[in-house]
């Protein structure tokens, strides 16, 4: 079982990252693509974690690790 | 309309980023997760751009800034 958590900035928080790579396209001629935020997936295997196990796993390392719940939003995807 | 683009390293590229997720996670007691992978998720606005338009448009900002093709994968994803 595979796992992928996608992480991302709450609205509100600034972006410089985003607000960087909206200014590059803009450079290029992007000039459609604009509100870029930039944000993180992780990607990882489960080994043979139960499919009842796995989302509360998931949803623990999140919260321990992988997300800054104070400035960022996560989702998860299990994938079999 | 919107548009997520999804960039991972290809198979085989190491992954320091995501071999010290790795290891934070061992360190954590979450010895389930391996092959851990880190990518990045660029979601932006492409404001009236047709739906027609709107594909080949991210397909060439992809190839021209948001991914190193060398190394990277991407996908695309676009949303109403």
């Amino acid at each position: 079982m595979k796992a992928r958590v996608t992480i991302s900035l709450k609205n509100g928080v600034l972006d410089p990252q985003g607000k960087a790579i909206e200014n590059a396209l803009h450079g290029l001629g992007f000039d459609q693509a604009n509100d870029v935020r930039q944000g993180k997936v992780i990607e990882f295997d489960l080994g043979n974690t139960s499919k009842e196990d796995a989302p509360a796993a998931v949803e623990k390392m999140c919260t321990q690790l992988l997300a800054n719940t104070v400035i960022e939003n996560y989702s998860i995807e299990l994938l079999d």
